[in-house]
């Protein structure tokens, strides 16, 4: 099945090295989400959420792994047990806050994608849906690292899958 | 770009209508992750998450709409501003219940997919990363349609685009 870029996301990160590895460790940072022309009209009533879910291709994601030593921890994990990028189809998501929505573009802070990544989807957030402030994280929950910025382990250099 | 299904998954509801809309009005319904052989090494560490998010194809997803008439609501909105599965990239995400994984496969409950779904990704829930209770939810919070549960108005036999 093909998927279809609806806009680009813009950030300050030009490069996944130091790159925040989620919205919660990009704090402030702000970035814009164009949508492209034919799909503005959808982006009526976004305005009301505090945060939107962006879908999108990791583009730059390294080759597809099922063990990787994620970010956060000092061993090796099962891919989807990890927010990693090398993931079979390498779709990202994340949930950044808005700050602004206007002529098909949307400001938005807590950016943690790199400068021009292709976006597949806008979701509004919905505490009712998405949020379960008691579930249990796994091997997260133990905090044995606490790197919150890439570094070069998933870059495309090394993709050839 | 292609995606590719890394597995599929079954569930109790063979057709949109009456399937629930969200996880959270599927309750203890259940459902089987079947993940693909070559990708079941990346299932390790799974076990210790309270929650998945399941990336799939919304396969029988009507046309493409920017305006839609959501189920929890009786007015049009912005079609990035609902849970519809008619975005121009038909690409679903859902946070269910792990309740077991064992040889390739996910016992999960709480599904709200239907039968046959294509499975494009897992990722592993993380409260740290996903969960923000206190978040506005624009037209939700007015709880003008109490609806649970999908009727027709979404369904495959009008997707024309």
């Amino acid at each position: 099945m093909e998927v279809e870029p609806i806009g680009i996301i813009w950030s300050p990160f030009k490069e996944p090295k130091n790159t925040p590895i989620q919205p919660v460790f990009a704090e402030d940072t702000e970035g814009t989400v164009e949508v492209f022309a034919p799909f503005r009209d959808g982006l009526q009533d976004l305005d009301g959420f505090d945060r939107i879910w962006l879908i999108y291709l990791l583009h730059r994601a390294s080759k597809v792994q099922m063990l990787v030593t994620p970010f956060r921890d000092t061993c090796v994990r099962g891919v989807f047990a990890t927010r990693a990028p090398c993931h079979p189809n390498a779709i990202g998501m994340s949930a950044v806050r808005i700050v602004k929505v206007e002529n098909g573009r949307i400001q938005v802070a807590g950016i943690d994608v790199l400068d021009g990544t292709p976006l597949l989807d806008i979701k509004p957030y919905n505490p009712a849906f998405d949020s379960f402030p008691d579930s249990r994280a796994g091997w997260y929950d133990l905090n044995r690292e606490d790197r919150t910025h890439a570094d070069d382990r998933f870059e495309v250099k090394k993709r050839d899958s």
